[in-house]
């Protein structure tokens, strides 16, 4: 038997419509760097949806390449990104915010999360201290929706940030690599233009959203960077063929009937996710961690997890002592109805 | 009528036979970051395409990226690279490389190539000079196949480098963005076992050969670069969803009757090109540089240029006096026979 | 009344033996960049006292400029430093260590010393991880003597660390900023030659003990980091007139009776930081953290601080609940007897 | 006999008055990094004798890190600086510039100045470029007074290129390395506050003009650069006792009669230079280039320069021809009347 494939979000290739339109246009010629009117498209489209129509619209090709792009396009030399300590960008990215000339500067979280009263302590020590000429500035707030574990800021609570931010004076940047699956999120009260109005810039997620690859950064005030296109290409991060990109986004995006690609995505995932966590309550496994997305983080004893780990492919998160681990089950657009059916007869 | 296409060779999407096998390949589930085994297969077939067993074969997405990924990993940080004034890293990649913190030292070409003595002259004063202690010291040498011209460098050229290289301990890297066009020319005498014996690291171009994107960097001696997966993450260049790059490697690397799909599609452009050129002399054209590779620089007049343009998209390269500019026409797996008929009926 | 100052070891010019040496030099003409007789003497006397016959010995004008290019110079670019989370590396150089694109791997340390056990934790950790491709590899570990708390490592604790480093094949680099006052300590057993054995690098501090600036830089063995010369004028940290840093360190580490000047800086400070440890034990004092060199950290109420600081320049240190502060108390080479008895008066 | 020492401006110590300030206030307590009543004196003195009442004045160590902290800290981070091919910034300071991530962008220049119309073909070309997305953006113009050949831009020639900066929006920069022998020329017509009034900043040489060490950077209008302090500080410039570079300068601009030391200092090397020169054209020598400060590019034939060697240190320049050679002979502040007769009589 073939194993059941729960170990990410990115494991195949693209939404089969998706697949669709880049077999139908493939032989026509256009111009490059997201020259294209398919990428204007997509843009527009993408601006209607955030309901933010001066927005600056430009599709990068990952996450970590994003983050690097944005943190040091938005950042002074001088100033750090602050980010929970279980952030992206703390830890997992392989040193490339650093690269960039640029510290992070971590906070702890809570689930994943920064918590405004916290975020609003550390920027009042660190705006106080005397020795704030010897430091790092902090200069922006890096958060991601859902975050690492799954979990969704509320709109309170991205609006607290918001404030906090503005009383500082710095910026506030999200990562959305899997914003869809926080869109669809029946707990969710945050939308796109919500995230236009709140952030400075933030992405949204296509490589764990259906793409082949791609991600599409908004920066609601383009005044903000300014030559945005010629950072991309410094760093290596401008796409030849960025009709490739832009067609993606724009069968994502596209009004039709049942509503955007892009949601769908989202909800598919969902339900999926919902009906695994429903069998894993039910058959009394432990949660490492409550959350409401398509990651779910579930305890598993060793012995359990062998003969589990023989039949699907799961991605390991962490030991919880002796004899238990926390694995991390993942669904997507692609997780088919009848392989969670096996999955759950497995549990 | 619809405009015919000339302006450059990555303004199509990718080769029927890719996106047949992306097609096909679309729904499977497979690890990411290249570890899976389309990848693993992918970069076997280019070992052997080169006779480099041992090599290190990574896919990258793009050319500035894979150049400033490539420059920065292979030098030390008080190193810069050698160009000719003409190479692309020299003024066309936004400073990615500058931006990795390397200066790049620009020596003098003829039609785009360095000369082995003028190479020999320029590294016999730096490392002569007293003064090399104050100044960067010249680390490795950059050429590309074809050249920005469209040139190319003779085995015997391409072994004169690599000699002087060895005799003052720097590397040689070979940027072939459009190396098919390069492979498949009859007046090249450079095979890739030739690139992988003389080169510390090269790559195959994809995006401008066939590809959606992508580019097969090969190091054929490993150690040259230890830990290069982490430092191409560091970069931002890490595909996740890797397979989609090893895919389309694999697609062109295969073997097959008729020949490997890289050289098929270099030769559909070769001949292509070869009927432009030739129409061209026939009807007293001047060309502004003499290449034999898939782009043509031409000189024409400024009336018969608005003419033209209204039927043709090409690349402006420089105005030659007051009359008449350059253009350029390129042509690529993608040209259709038909089109460069019209073409040539439109000269 | 005049204050006292005892905020910082860095507050008065430089010693009067060297002030002497300048100005019995001061109109002769040397040649620059540290290649005059007097840098090369002091460098000779440098390995002699480090017993480390082979060592490159560059004298750079301060402390987070060293830092900076030996922690640059000493990783490849995807590495990062390790650090206790107090480290002087961590937070208080304006992330001239990030501009440099490298991380600060920060663990947790006990008295400002990071124990062997826990970086043995914290590498096997690393290492072992399977991500170890997605992350910042340690490539090094860095450490103060004293620390920025004023306590020493023992021998036994120095050894104990390079055995780890050697263990995981990654480098030791020692920040000895206050040096001399932990040579001169009688709790200290971890000599010059001690360090040239047990670390890849480290310097030994000028600027807050006795000269007007420098910090000499020993590198054990010297292919170690190949044209360090050019990678320390690339930071902008090479001194055009570098005899005058070079006639500090002869002065300081010159064969006399009595032995050389930077023992005897260390021992004055120690000196001098022994009777105000012994008075403010006896007036019943609580110190915040217990060091043995020339660094005091004291607890003090509120109400006396303010007595306290009309009179004396101190540094605040930080809070400790509502009505105390911890502050510190700084003595030097410069530190005159009759101010520490007004000081011990004052207490 | 003792050589005469001719090779450089930066042989000896200090002037002797510079030396006299050390030396009494030597043992005086102040607080570190600059912020001691002689560096704010120092910096008001600096500010007068610019007419530039709201300059921020910094004092930094030396002329490479000077240009890599103001270039770095003056540019976006995709922008470039425009220099002469020339400029000490484009080739002699070790790729300090690249280092923080910036493309050196060179023009040709005329006897070492770069010419207004030249710099305004270049800006026109880049700005007018349709390619400009693609390539380093021009964010600023360096240029030095004197240049590295002595020479001297005129006042009149400064605001041209001042004039065209503005046109393009972009900075200009001023390398003062040797300012007091610019200031001190009777050819020149340039004040420090036309160099206030014209440049976005400037920095008046210490190094090379009497101090052990030290810049004064003049920033007329500080808002330009928010939290230089700190970005000093990142780069590792930030001296920790900043009044012993602040207790120069302010001997420098001290008002007395006599006029300032700044202009003696200028004034004593221009004479011993003036000298020189009369005594090479009387003799017949030949000079490289003209120029009225006090550096000499004179040739000399081999035969002559080896007994000429053997008595007196001077810089070999360039190779002229088989049988001559450029060298370069450089008066300062420090040159003794009765060196300059042997000298003349050496000749």
């Amino acid at each position: 038997m073939e194993k059941l494939y729960f170990a990410s979000d990115y494991q195949e290739g693209t939404h089969p419509e998706i697949l669709k339109r880049l077999t139908e246009t493939n032989l026509e010629s256009t111009s490059g760097y997201g020259t294209d009117e398919y990428s204007e498209h997509a843009r527009e489209l993408v601006r209607e949806a955030c309901e933010a129509p001066n927005a600056q619209v430009q599709f990068l090709v990952g996450g970590t390449q994003v983050n690097a792009v944005m943190i040091s396009a938005m950042l002074r030399s001088y100033e750090g990104v602050v980010s929970a300590t279980t952030g992206h960008v703390g830890g997992h990215e392989a040193g490339a915010i650093e690269y960039t000339g640029h510290k992070v500067l971590t906070i702890p979280g809570v689930c994943g999360k920064i918590r405004a009263e916290d975020l609003e302590q550390y920027l009042t020590d660190s705006f106080a201290d005397g020795n704030l000429d010897h430091m790092v500035h902090p200069g922006m707030v890096y958060i991601s929706q859902p975050t690492e574990y799954g979990t969704l800021y509320s709109l309170a609570e991205l609006e607290a940030i918001r404030g906090i931010c503005d009383r500082f004076g710095i910026r506030l940047y999200l990562d959305g690599a899997r914003l869809a699956y926080a869109l669809a999120c029946r707990e969710n009260d945050v939308t796109l233009p919500d995230l236009a109005r709140l952030t400075d810039a933030f992405y949204i997620g296509g490589t764990k959203c259906g793409c082949l690859f791609g991600e599409a950064v908004v920066i609601p005030d383009p005044a903000l960077i300014p030559h945005f296109f010629t950072i991309v290409k410094q760093h290596g991060a401008l796409l030849a063929k960025g009709r490739i990109a832009g067609l993606q986004f724009e069968t994502l995006f596209a009004q039709r009937e049942g509503g955007r690609l892009y949601d769908r995505v989202g909800e598919q995932a969902l339900a999926a996710a919902e009906r695994i966590r429903a069998a894993l309550k039910e058959k009394g496994y432990r949660f490492a961690m409550e959350n409401p997305t398509n990651q779910i983080f579930v305890v598993m004893d060793h012995a359990k997890l062998e003969r589990f780990g023989a039949q699907v492919e799961y991605s390991f998160w962490e030991k919880a002592g002796e004899n238990e681990s926390v694995i991390r089950i993942a669904t997507s657009w692609a997780t088919a109805d009848e392989n969670v059916d096996k999955l759950i007869e497995l549990l």
